[in-house]
């Protein structure tokens, strides 16, 4: 059985000592209400999570049960007013991806792609009628959605899109058909609900296309080596016919999807600092029961440097996150704000996640231990929503003034 | 399909370039039959490994007819003499090591464990029948022998055995009652014969125990995050009986299985950096292919920082291997020199792959690409056969005089 | 003449840009008043220190006028009540430090040694006449205090201390013999007034050793490659003669002169961001105007990458310090805490620095450019007050339970 | 005084230990009579280096002496053959760059100055009577020359020079004048000639120009922070009129310094090696005389681990500068090897020196200690003959064949 179901709250009081993975006190920066609902996020990733995750993971399978069951909890489109949506704090949201992500990378995606992407998108860009018919039930779980932008010859560059949407017909009834082929959509072959973006006259324009239209084609990536436990896909689309009432009246342009990716990334930043924390915990546990020599690892010298340099990180990042979340709770959060936090937490996480797995030794290759497959969902997490190098020149143009992404 | 399977001496040529993955010319340190074994060895990496390492890998499976391939090939024991073993050099070894780990380390290991550890002990502490026994099968690959000296509860710390054996009797006839439990044991649930370290009244002695001998079992360790097209096993020795002939005559103490994973350890300095190699050859054949904006990934100042970087690690860490080798042929190798270049070059190709997997974007993390699987596989490696703490202990007490390790 | 005295704000505004130095906004996070205070200290530090700190530190002087200007800033005991002093907030404190040093960590250190050390040890362990006699001079940089704690062979093991003071008679008027060696004592050669720390009958105490005191030698520390515009000395007590009057009567044990080293280490953490940032600012300042291939080198990928590292560290470090401040403010900043801080923003600093003088080019190895003084002047930063290691440990027993120290 | 002085060897034999700094034996690569050279240079830097060094670069003097002793010592010039030259192999040469830049940066620049630039360029590009003036006086240290290439607005960029030459009149007789201005010109205001490139009507050629010759005037950049015992210099020529013997016949277009600057790199990646190799040697010694806690720093696990790091780098980068040697004196050393080689020595020495600090504590900021003046001095060399970017860039060239400098 793995040592991961431990809560560290109840590790710091076996072991007689302070809670170990929050040294600066952060949490007194937090409020009650966002205790409470931190906790009950971790009670929920402890006992839904946990216990199945090396399974799910092993056999590369997203549980299917779960949205009803995040549904409930109620972390999807959890930052969104209305339609059903539960109308959280920034704050709040952000520990929720923590906690999950503390679970596993691949449940933190599904509820971004949920609730940054899919729901955000219509709650943003859709008319009252798309509203009313998908976020009720996506904040509830039944029904799933998907966010398709990523194409797949320009990870890193939505402009090059070549999806398009042309219309079909003339006049106000006039529908759409959609062709082209996007990669990467998380949830997509279960979704039951796609926002595609998809160059147009008009500009760059979203669309909703239920699952089971005809010439829509989602096949999960398959042998991958990262994010198992949940769901990539290559979508494509071969003269798809939209009604008019597929567009999403309200997003014109690179705008309309960047700002859903905005969301996200915010998500991410909180979300990594949780696989970090998760993986800090484990080597600590681990490193106070293994004997070498006799004596604990975690009274080792070289055993501690690695535990400091980690907590370090945990709580730098930890700590920024929450910034970021205070920011956009006061409205005042920026992009750049969002790319620097999506930079550092995701390569500080990683880095984490990757010196916790050295003091597993051995054992510390198989899914009985979460630091190296968070270090693997990280690989995931540390490409998708823009790549170290993208956001690198993001603040770099910031600063300077000077674009030098090409 | 995977890119993987180019030569890099043809995607040289291809490009017309120089040889990018040996930009010091290190090839001109080699003898015309090196190179030729070489590329003996690269061939069959890119006909027998390459085009199926990513189902295995996926499957979690090892290939069992790889071993009478490799035998064949001739790389089984292949630095022994006499007994049907190719008694090729250490560098040739070190080659071969090098060019099947380009392949998957799981395979190399595979090679390591048959070579350098079970026929190793076999060929320097068994006795004249033992030998005959045993080892020309071996070297053919119709036999598969394990290595059983790590104990659960002690990685890094043999001297903490508490599998032993006891004389079943007394006298010359006497056998052995073998009790105890071994972890990440290669091979060992399809192993023929298991080299066993054991404790008796005599210190630590090894046995020879045939498969199928009552009281032992060998659990394949499931749920891996590495190496997953090889084998490692729980072992355990429950009232084992053994007859007189099983005992290694010739090895007592530590110091005999400690040769053997000498042995071992020189084959990974240079098999890393076939992983390392890889990784790099494989970023940068997608970073020529891949467009971004327009140009080629290899065309950014970013792109090349990365490559360049791992170029140089690659190119040092193979020479060091060769030096190794030369040493190790002119019988001056010591063992300090062996823990530094599986220190380094371990620890360098774990960073090369890692880097190499951050150029592949999104399509990095699928077993389409080699350097996520590569930098999964070092895990195992750079944990098995002495941690990098051991190592820097081991260099550490060398430099100093003085012992740290507790 | 060097660039250095362009303000960032200004520099923000001639280029048209946000502020390069704080992304995340955190200055919002700062009051009216101590946004105030913070720009008459960066004031102070354009016209007082950047102007001749380069011919300060090539002559390896402390400039002697500068205690009363620093007197007159308000800047000396900066955080303590009553007696003369400013009783300024930590926050505020911290910010002041932080300006400092963005002029020079030596005379930072001044500031340091003078309130958070010496004057810090009277405020809280002195007689009432203690305080009324040295206080009000010292606030108002009249008076020059050190601080006399680290032994020539023990930098980091102040329990071995050998400096001890035995009774000079017997009752109530018994005075005190005292004799040792004390090593990198700041300011000593110029103090009108050592805190002393010495080994007695009763534990560790403290005394007040005025100039000229027979007996005492204090010489400055020669041929420094490290905060050349500060000095340190060699101290030597031999036989020195103090009357009853010179015993700090409030602190016994190394608890005394430890929580003065924990002001000193708070305002560390602060300062060496203010170092860091300003080798951010010359980097980036340069990299705007010095072309390479007819572009200013910020328009470079791997410019821009050095700077938004430089930026992430400096931001992430800078939100550390202000988290101790609020957290010290309100009474509940932790030892374990500071030393979390220090660790990290010192070392972060020098990497910064580093990092900052490799886009000078050749230009940067000259005192017309900062932040090679200040890379060497932090090496100096990093060894006091508790090394890496030091506080690595105090960290590691803090998460662990278990001291890693011998 | 300071340790400095204790041979590597000694050491060895004094603690009984093998040579800490050879684990790898590389010294058995190289033949007897490279082994009593390196000894010779050794004992030179012994004597007449170490004990000198720290107050020349406390004072910031080069000292006019040491040219006739390395003449005497057969290092100016080493690796050329006639006119006076040492004609030693490229091995030699650097095993004596090496050992000089053990003792000093400073020092070895000035060989590398007097030897790969001018001495270089008169023996590659001078006619019969340029040599014959000036390369056996040069090559005795009775003549200093100089190199006189990079200008002040174009470090790495040498192609976009503005000094020129233009003919003085017409025909066979014709002289020329010269104006312009160089930077970072070593030993310039100490030169007898100076080897001067400059834009013509042919391209770029090159000049010698006597000391004294009117209009030109060299002024020694002050204020440096590094190589404090070397001078550089601004040079401007205002008008300078040359004769036409003044022309370097041999050498049209910037392939012409080019090949001097190579030269120069050449004996950059062995010198740096010394620098490095002589902080892990200082560092080791101090961690075992001393004490901490009781025990020598030499036997911590974080101290030791520092020291295996080190020495790790340094023997790499010894096996990798002499991998270079042997292939220069098979006359098959090509520009890239030589940027990989410049490249990774500079960057992992300075890494070296800056870790060796780090252990010597608070006395490691003095020049008792030889770690932190290597670490300043490699900041010049890191700088000089291409920085990392050109050198990565040139590199990246090499494997990617796509230029990616603007």
């Amino acid at each position: 059985m793995s040592n991961d179901a431990l809560d560290p709250a109840e590790a710091s009081a076996e072991y007689g000592l302070p809670d170990p993975s929050d040294v600066l006190a952060l949490d007194s920066l937090l409020a009650p209400d966002e205790l409470a609902l931190r906790q009950r996020i971790r009670d929920f990733t402890d006992q839904q999570i946990r216990p199945d995750i090396a399974d799910w993971y092993e056999q590369g399978v997203f549980p299917m049960h779960l949205p009803a069951q995040l549904g409930e909890l109620g972390v999807l489109g959890m930052h969104l007013e209305g339609y059903g949506c539960p109308g959280r704090s920034a704050v709040e949201y952000g520990l929720a991806a923590m906690e999950l992500e503390a679970g596993d990378s691949g449940i933190r995606t599904f509820v971004s792609v949920q609730g940054s992407l899919a729901m955000s998108a219509i709650h943003k860009w859709g008319s009252e009628d798309q509203k009313q018919e998908w976020l009720p039930r996506m904040a509830a779980g039944e029904v799933i959605g998907c966010f398709a932008l990523t194409e797949p010859t320009a990870g890193s560059d939505p402009s090059s899109m070549t999806t398009a949407a042309r219309r079909d017909g003339t006049g106000e009834d006039a529908g759409w058909v959609l062709d082209g082929a996007k990669r990467w959509i998380g949830l997509a072959s279960v979704a039951d609900v796609m926002v595609v973006w998809a160059r147009t006259d008009d500009g760059v324009r979203g669309f909703l296309v239920p699952a089971g239209t005809e010439g829509v084609t989602a096949t999960p990536i398959g042998r991958k080596l990262s994010m198992r436990a949940s769901i990539q896909c290559d979508v494509t689309f071969d003269g798809v016919r939209l009604g008019p009432e597929a567009l999403l009246p309200g997003a014109r342009g690179l705008s309309g999807p960047f700002s859903c990716l905005n969301e996200a990334r915010y998500g991410i930043a909180w979300g990594a600092m949780g696989a970090a924390r998760d993986s800090y915990e484990a080597a600590l546990r681990y490193s106070m029961e293994r004997l070498q020599f006799g004596k604990p690892l975690s009274g080792y010298q070289l055993t501690q440097e690695k535990l400091v340099n980690m907590l370090v990180e945990v709580q730098k990042g930890t700590m920024l996150a929450l910034h970021l979340g205070r920011l956009k709770d006061s409205g005042r959060l920026r992009p750049e704000q969002i790319s620097l936090a999506k930079l550092n937490n995701v390569r500080e996480a990683i880095t984490v996640a990757r010196e916790a797995r050295t003091i597993l030794g051995g054992n510390g290759i198989t899914l009985d231990y979460s630091p190296l497959r968070h270090a693997a969902n990280l690989e995931s997490v540390r490409t998708y929503e823009g790549t170290d190098e993208v956001h690198t020149l993001i603040l770099g143009q910031h600063i300077t003034g000077l674009p030098a992404f090409r």
